[in-house]
């Protein structure tokens, strides 16, 4: 059993005491949020208690920290929390300012630090990087990620947000880095407005297609939208010199309804907190694993190569060309 | 190239005479119908004569008759095409009396006669049979054959169709009987009138499960339905020692479309012109086999044997026990 | 929060005991089993105590009790239970005798009992329900339910489980009267044994099909066999007025592998601890309504009427011919 | 009864050859090819003649001709036999080289000429197409084609095929036109070799991805690979503001095996002789369309601009930017 506080008591806090506080490996022992009246809240539905940052880092009872505080203090807090000698389970992105993450790599590269980026974490996605790894199709050859939201955020999120691509397409480029086996090292992005003028007024693109190429020549699309129109839609397809893997959409059950229309199947998932509900909790027995001094499957540095990538898509939009890393 | 005399110019003989027609091995010298004009523009259409019966088989130059006219003509043109010395293609059944069938069996049995069970040569149910076959689902132990309609026939059609058992599971008997490896032993049925009370009212059933036993004890199930609601529904399932082999029903396309319900495939193909159009092909393909020598893959014997156990799934309904062959 | 007491260690037990921890409104305060080993390592598992039967009865402050022990104590323990004024989660089936079933029927119909039929909660089937109440395929004619096991179990085990009817297709009755929507009035099934010859020598079958009939004529064809090749085969079609719904098998991911040979799905789910592990939590949600003062959506009654059914196959298979109820 | 001329007899003039002499509105008058033997045994299989381009062109009773020769001859003959009147049918491209293509614009935009854009005439692309254009998944946003081969052509057709883009995404350029609903202004190529390393040593791309944007912004990725490892892979998405449309590939039949790693479907269709055959027929009718004075629904000029795709394509390779159209 080991004790950790939680950062952070908003909806991905909310997930994350869930699963920690029903994991027989943790104690939920302090719940952190300058909104009091959330913290209390979720520290009574989870019979833990209301803390401040300063207890949960000099508490030498607490083993861990989970951040799942507002993306500006990821970077502080995993700081502070490294200097403390936590292990540290942090929310995506670990900032929104590459040079920043950049400047901090070396106190956080070795650290105890799990980066949450859930989809790792995802069964299908491990089932397609189980199937990769066996080399029953060959040797990877090019990538397809589709990673629509059901619709856009409202334009006060996308103001602060980072932007399409350091704040949705992160997960993207992190999964590319994954799957790909090398590094990126070639960038080309285009992007429109087609979903919601207001986002083009805040200066973003709420469509993309992100064209991304490893030394060796492999190639990786990346397709982005705010809205599908038919729920959260995620899905993979791995490309290989023996045949082509792929990981589906998930559906709320197996129903399927005939009619004149012919087969319909049950609706699509419709968002991360039923499609990743299993990589949450996956991701927290993940934690558990560094907690007993297993090595983070994804840490600090993926945080800052996810964050240079999308950086690169940024640019690549503005200038019309593709961008070397 | 065969010349060949088409009896009947129905819906069916329609069929027929187009794949005659268009076939590299056959010349459509002839076709038969006491309907003048409908025989008429259909010897226009592909370019053939209206020639009378007597003409198609006394001419010697002529090889092969289909015989594609009412059903209560069936046997008695088959005997006489048989006698003069014709390659035959009659369609199913070969009668609605199975006493007068087996009767005719010892002038027939040897015939050059190809009895048109169209969905031996449905290229989805030949590929569920060379799976099986192959033994790659090891050996058979049950099947489940799924046979509905889109929509009821009028009820001036069942008054003469000889029932539900001999009209239209006629062809689901042939099924079983080809796929199970062995003779069925025992016959199990229940009928019901759910569809259209005008059938119950003729005495017949719409809906209807049966339950076929071999020697060995492998059991098959036939489900059966004047209407299905979504089309033509043609489905079989083979469990074996190893597994399952199974022929779904066919779309008119591979699209779907995905939205806020979920996605939805395209509509099934509506009936059998659609669903066996390449069946009646084949169908054609073999009676050329036939014309040149070769021997019938299901011949009158499979005719009488369908109807047999037809007349025991329609007697097992009246008696509610298990009717033994 | 409401105290409760399981009895029987067991594997099921063991999955009801995690789910009742882990449940927020239930405190599993006791486990009663003869085998005093298994109930301690259960107890320290879920930080929970060993307790007698007597103990678990007697004492006013446990709510309800699981009834997750052997067969043959089913019956007994549920009206030990009952008359100490326990609200009663007990496992399938109530009992292998249907005269000492029906005899005990008076003192626990009204009991506050839920009888565990899982497949109840299983959310394809509860999504398939739900398609049909809402009449988007018309009115309910007929029903297909395949239920297959992934192999046969040991002939040790079929020799005390009552037979293939009581002891697998009991769940199968049960899903065609929840769905029929209207009692059965005539059973006929036809049994073989196919897969291992030593069930047969019991007095077994290990293959079946029974169809059922109601009043109004719906029919309902069960698939059984004890052993599918492809891991646990739990589909069903419910053909109506206008259409079809049918729920097929979960895989266990979305993942596809494309090769020379085509497309290959990922496996089935390959049993039931798999399958049915969210039918087990939501039984336990059902159980902590019914703490609460809900009505058992599935009792002592439903328990009989399965078992009537199961009698009525078995004596079909002997006799030839369709049962009535 | 329109008769018209062959011009190629080689393996997509025989698929032609075919098409025309059963197709009921055609008379295949004649067959041209400098392979004598290849132009005799073709006439004979479909009771036609041989003759010379010569005779085909002056002969007035010969109302249109079909262009099946090699790439380098279609813009010749096209000019010629609109100069001599025919109605054309002109196999793709239209030229390798995009200036001379151009050039020709003006005498031959008018012209009855139909450029066998193939995939136009698929029922899986045009029932997509269809369900777009009826606005059941509102306003299309962005495309994603998928186009690989079953297996590499050797390096001797590479050689003379013009390059990938101008070979075998000259297709896919033309879908995206179709589909899209507005011009292309700007490419974006990347391109590897990581099929075949002999195409890389003609200055050749065996694997490629290719980003094309519309004035409003729509986005358009086509996937092209020389080798897909599980047969012909053609396969579109179309996401528009209230869904999603998409054509999967085709199957040679609907046959599953379910075995002990769960359900296999059966192959894909191997190659485009599969895959397009009813295309093919398809594209036949419309040029009995055409002859009875319909218009090219594609002309010259689609085959224009597919043409300036595919240079703007491979010119993006090179300059690692996007191009400007």
């Amino acid at each position: 059993m080991h004790k950790i506080a939680l950062i952070g008591a908003g909806r991905i806090g909310r997930i994350h005491a869930r699963n920690a506080a029903l994991h027989p490996g943790l104690h939920l022992a302090g719940i952190v949020d300058p909104m009091e009246a959330s913290a209390q809240s979720l520290a009574q539905e989870w019979n833990s208690s209301v803390i401040s940052l300063d207890q949960a880092l000099s508490d030498d009872s607490i083993d861990g920290v989970i951040i799942a505080s507002s993306t500006d203090t990821h970077l502080d807090y995993s700081l502070r929390a490294a200097a403390a000698g936590k292990a540290i389970f942090c929310e995506k992105p670990i900032d929104q300012d590459l040079a920043r993450a950049k400047s901090a790599a070396g106190q956080l590269s070795d650290a105890r630090l799990l980066l949450a980026f859930n989809r790792r974490f995802d069964p299908n996605f491990q089932a397609l990087k189980q199937r990769l790894d066996s080399g029953v199709v060959g040797t990877l050859e090019s990538l397809q990620i589709t990673s629509n939201d059901p619709s856009p955020p409202p334009p006060s999120y996308v103001a602060v947000s980072g932007g399409l691509f350091k704040d949705m397409a992160i997960h993207d480029f992190d999964m590319a880095r994954w799957l790909l086996g090398e590094e990126v090292v070639e960038v080309f992005a285009a992007g429109s407005c087609l979903v919601d003028p207001e986002i083009g007024k805040l200066g973003d693109v709420d469509t993309a297609r992100t064209l991304l190429r490893t030394a060796s020549g492999r190639l990786c699309v990346i397709a982005n939208s705010r809205r599908s129109g038919f729920g959260y839609d995620q899905r993979i397809e791995a490309y290989a010199s023996a045949g082509m893997v792929r990981a589906d959409n998930v559906t709320e059950s197996t129903v399927q309804v005939w009619g004149e229309n012919g087969a319909a199947a049950d609706k699509f998932q419709n968002f991360f907190l039923d499609r990743y509900a299993e990589a949450y909790r996956r991701e927290m027995d993940h934690f558990v694993d560094i907690l007993e001094g297993g090595k983070p499957s994804v840490g600090y540095a993926d945080g800052v190569a996810a964050l240079a990538l999308a950086e690169a898509a940024a640019e690549s939009v503005v200038v019309g060309k593709a961008v070397k890393l």
